[in-house]
């Protein structure tokens, strides 16, 4: 039986498909640390289960397709606070960020037709984009000025008659970078220059180190048409298994077609809706411990592998990853042998091997994203590994 | 700003559409009586809450994408009670029964490729198609035979070189009609013949009257590689709130690539594949007094209705749902009238116009859908005041 296009060209998950390797390492009895996957263990706020806890409903029955009222409104009141102004109309709720990504690109795009995303980028937009049908043109980013927006006509230079936006990640996955305002200014005037859309996926809002704060597309003058972005609570609630996320756009047009691919699926699951609102309800300082942690993190990863003298990463100003380019030519080969060949005291590390968060062919071999979700000490160790195994990799 | 071409013609819910008006119409005081949504009124098992109250975990991490595999060896247990034997990698579970739709066709089928569904269908096929790019082609069936497939001729007559598969739905929404097992195998033999995918939407299998079984796709020989199944707790377990569902196939190319599309989206909603767990643990005479339950409205209100003399409908043998072909021209406009004009005491029905689950233009326009989710009490009120109303505005 022949398969669709789609389902034989969509792209295994890069992050993902190391894990039956990490699996035969355990059971080998080897301790595995994972650098390799952006799941949190800041613990899931008690409030987020409180509120479900309390809302046992009889029977538990479709809910909204755009959403739980509630939730919207917790969620207007949150982004109050970054002085964004949003109404109901303006938010569909999604099954998770995941869902957000296919929406957006559903509705502005068809099939044949482009999105520019700055490259290395969260590597699966590349499976939404297939199953859109819509092409995905990287602009590459480099290590050396921090995976800025190097310049603005390089951008400009791969607009197209089928291009319809442009996305941004930011802080981004995989490189930790913040875009600044006046990168996104920029962006802004290409945007509506071009009569583009212009997309951010801005889930890891919250987490901006060292004063910088984010700029969200949502602060933008005279954009409201052609801004949408994409949330989540995933990374900032600690709840990624919720699948709580969200569409953001003041293009009414643009939400009328939204939800209708809402109702189609028919609603977002109910009970981490109901989470979701008790941590939406939390004060902004629930954040302050959990950033101030994230920035010790970073600053521990950060002078561990730059001590090593060989391996090249900016301080990353945002999320809790870091791409690092490695002395390696093939950081795929590297990862597996980490998981397979190497250990120390029984112990060895996961990385993401670079090339899966780039589109363009051979891109990203000597790099590796490396995530901070773990505790200090945990940190160190598989730091402490990852330095000393570059070493015996190389002799 | 232009929106993508999916955007502007995904068709709205025809099931949803009227809420707007009915929301109206209980803002003037008047009760509605929903008949109009398969929203099933018996209680969530208690076994699906305690699951899930007993559960909740530190850090409310991602799951794995095809699904947590404890809820998948519950399915097999629960399979294996109907004879049919699935292995774990036969089961990738989905975010509701809407994900499994959309990821089967995504699988078979690319832009412009053809699937064959006998109409009247659930409706929500047609946004998944077109969010897909992927056509419909509807084979019209008759209320004067019970929705039955008339001759297989007619199916084969619609076979082009884009075909890839055939759908059904049995126990069927909106119809309630339950194949016949010769049915299937002579699709089978068709599917076969004809090197073609059979897919069935099995979500109401429970939902079975006057001792009918429901023969499902799985039971087939010789087809385990064109066999795909969507499955849902939804009506299962009366969760629809919930989310979970399944794509069910013994052919592992098609399960490679739901699971990539699987993994694209990550995973899903973890704390009610928690709950399913539990429900899936039930005991098989948990359904016994649901059926019985329905039955017993299912009986109610098709003698209501054929004592009306001006509705042709046939005794539905499944699911929870029946088109019944009304003495009106447009039962599009029927339905908004009996909210905005009609009353007796105060009350009115709301129904499903059935021109939304044809995809032939003008095709049941006479037809509305009912669904008898509801006690038997309100359920009597609700057909009288039916009754009431189609005379009313018949003069």
């Amino acid at each position: 039986m022949k398969l669709s296009a789609r389902a034989r060209d969509i792209q295994e998950s890069p992050i993902r498909k190391l894990a039956a390797v990490a699996q035969k390492t355990k059971s080998r009895g080897v301790g595995v640390y994972h650098l390799n996957i952006g799941q949190p263990d800041i613990p899931t706020p008690e409030a987020f289960y409180d509120n479900i806890r309390d809302s046992f409903e009889r029977v538990l029955s479709y809910g909204p397709s755009d959403g739980i009222a509630e939730l919207k409104e917790a969620m207007i009141s949150y982004f109050r606070n970054y002085g964004i102004s949003l109404s109901k109309e303006n938010i569909v709720i999604t099954t998770g960020g995941s869902e957000a990504i296919s929406f957006a690109f559903n509705a502005i795009a068809d099939p044949g037709d482009e999105i520019i995303v700055p490259e290395p980028f969260y590597t699966n937009y590349n499976g939404f984009a297939t199953l859109a049908g819509v092409q995905i043109i990287p602009v590459t980013t480099q290590p050396e000025n921090g995976y800025h927006l190097a310049n603005i006509s390089e951008i400009e230079s791969k607009i197209t008659p089928r291009t319809r936006g442009i996305l941004i990640n930011s802080p981004n996955n995989p490189t930790g970078t913040v875009f600044t305002e006046s990168e996104i200014q920029q962006l802004a005037e290409l945007a509506k220059r071009r009569n583009l859309f212009l997309l951010a996926d801005e889930v890891y809002k919250e987490f901006t180190y060292d004063g910088e704060t984010h700029y969200s597309l949502l602060q933008l003058k005279e954009m409201e048409d052609r801004v949408i972005v994409m949330d989540s609570i995933s990374k900032r609630y600690s709840s990624c298994g919720a699948r709580v996320g969200a569409v953001l756009c003041r293009n009414l047009d643009v939400m009328q077609g939204v939800m209708k691919f809402a109702q189609a699926r028919l609603c977002p699951p109910t009970l981490e809706q109901i989470g979701a609102i008790g941590a939406y309800r939390l004060p902004m300082t629930y954040f302050d411990d959990i950033i101030l942690e994230y920035q010790k993190r970073r600053d521990l990863l950060y002078d561990i592998l730059i001590a090593s003298g060989e391996i090249l990463l900016q301080k990353p100003k945002g999320a809790f990853y870091v791409m690092a380019r490695l002395p390696v030519t093939d950081s795929d080969h590297f990862a597996r042998w980490l998981l397979e060949e190497f250990q120390i005291d029984n112990e060895t590390v996961m990385v993401s091997p670079g090339a899966g968060f780039y589109s363009t062919p051979g891109a990203g071999k000597q790099e590796v994203r490396i995530a901070y979700v773990l505790d200090t000490t945990k940190l160190s160790k598989a730091c402490g590994i990852l330095v000393e195994a570059l070493r015996a990799y190389n002799r």
